[in-house]
């Protein structure tokens, strides 16, 4: 995950919204040797940073992590001074409504990206350098993305132990609607009728209620901002679920059991620095898991 | 949890099965310092109990447990010698069907039961003697029930560290169609949803996925058995998780949400040992928590 031959000094990091996510970040990437700036608004945030090796301060540059909640990225900035050549990417849920919002202002130097980690609690207090450790990171190329910038981004989660899922806004969108939006709409609904049925039913549930409605004791206006942030993916994906739903009881367990004893065996690859062959490898289930010189080491499912 | 002034002699207890739960529930009793008889057509079942101070033997009396799977339940005795005045149990996941056929042949004899716990794992290498610690254990109480032989029965439960809520079958099957088997069948249609999605949606799942999936993960023939055998419940709650999916999302996350976070305070008192007390605490959310002379001591959310 560390990286062999740095083709340059890596680039400063400052992460704007120190957090779960954020504050986590800041500290991954101290414990990295990264030299990285951070900002909250919230002076406790702050503190806590600095406490981990945290430079405070509000001139940024190099690559530029906003890891704000979504609504507040536009006006992340403010009152912040970011350096021209600067890199921006982000943390958020959801890509191509933030695409729209940051690539109009910031161009090629926008990158989108979405660290699939977090848990339900939220706040400076739940930082945690080891989050990233392990997680897929999606890191969006567009065609107007600089691939030199995708790279600097690329290399913040690589360095902090996360492995890169290259991937455009709206292909991250439908993935994600699939895998973690509807889970959460899922999750509300069970939970819901579960508690119409009556306290009988609450008083009996179990393993299989808890794990089906863990992801909605999430703060309701965060899961409500990300459903209706990808709402049209969230919708078709939901469709989806639902026309599962009317399968035949045998052929839906067993369809559903196949994919989670699927084989997870990968193999190893190396895959050239483009755009087109990136974004395949994404779209095989692949990861970017080490930068070396003029491509990428990456794994696919065998 | 231990029974403090015992009106008679704790009776012994025979378990047929002696797989995940069965095996579980005979090492819990011996270590209760109860007197067990074990059970199972696999000899290496038998000497996995065996080892944990279990008796194995085809005579069996006091409270006979069937902890064999559904379908194998109506042939589980068959060459063993079970006393007269045996009480007979099972750990079946649901209870009309299981009534049906064991109360027919065992009369006010057979009291149904079932232990809310057990993992994806199964098989006598699955056994854990802490198992039933802190679960909830349905334990039915029909019109034909006699009461003595439920107390029996409850006493087992109260012995392993489970606490007991009082049902009847046709209750219990509606409520662990919400609670349990509807999960089931949610996880199977988001697994099978997120694999039509592609190999890109399956790379980027992460928590939410993992969680909403887990129970998928069971064998699926057991699954398949278990939601069959309590076919009418569950698509009756299928429907109800259908319907809370078409209202507007954000009250939908908000119900959710809130069924998550309701308050778990519960306040203590005593229930006499009457079939309508005992039933209308289960159906309140009420728990037997342990066995007094004339009553029960028992737990209600606050």
């Amino acid at each position: 995950m560390t990286l062999p031959v740095p083709t340059m000094q890596a680039p400063p990091v400052a992460v704007v919204g120190l957090g779960q996510l954020g504050g986590s970040l800041a500290a991954a990437l101290v414990a990295a040797g990264r030299t990285v700036t951070g900002w909250d608004t919230d002076p406790a945030a702050r503190d806590a940073a600095a406490a981990r090796g945290v430079s405070i301060g509000r001139e940024l540059s190099g690559v530029v992590v906003l890891a704000t909640p979504i609504p507040a990225l536009a006006s992340a900035l403010e009152g912040l001074a970011v350096a021209d050549d600067a890199t921006i990417t982000d943390l958020g849920s959801v890509k191509a409504p933030v695409l729209a919002e940051l690539g109009a202002r910031f161009g090629g130097r926008f990158v989108g990206g979405h660290p699939m980690c977090g848990t339900e609690r939220s706040g400076h207090a739940a930082t945690d350098p080891e989050l990233f450790r392990g997680a897929r990171w999606a890191v969006c190329l567009e065609p107007g993305t600089e691939l030199p910038r995708w790279l600097r981004v690329a290399e913040v989660a690589l360095a902090v132990g996360a492995v890169v899922v290259p991937v455009t806004a709206a292909e991250h969108d439908a993935a994600v609607a699939a895998i973690s939006h509807v889970p959460h709409l899922l999750a509300a609904a069970l939970a819901a009728a579960a508690a119409d049925a009556g306290p009988l039913a609450l008083g009996l549930a179990a393993g299989s209620f808890a794990s089906g409605t863990r992801v909605i004791g999430s703060d309701p206006a965060f899961v409500t901002a990300m459903v209706e942030g990808n709402a049209a993916p969230t919708a078709a994906a939901l469709a989806a679920v639902r026309a599962q739903l009317d399968r035949p009881w045998p052929a839906l367990v067993e369809a559903g059991h196949a994919v989670l004893t699927r084989p997870v065996e990968r193999r190893t690859l190396r895959v050239p620095l483009d755009r087109a062959a990136l974004l395949a490898l994404g779209r095989a289930g692949g990861t970017v898991d080490r930068r070396l010189a003029a491509f990428v080491e990456a794994s696919l499912p065998a």
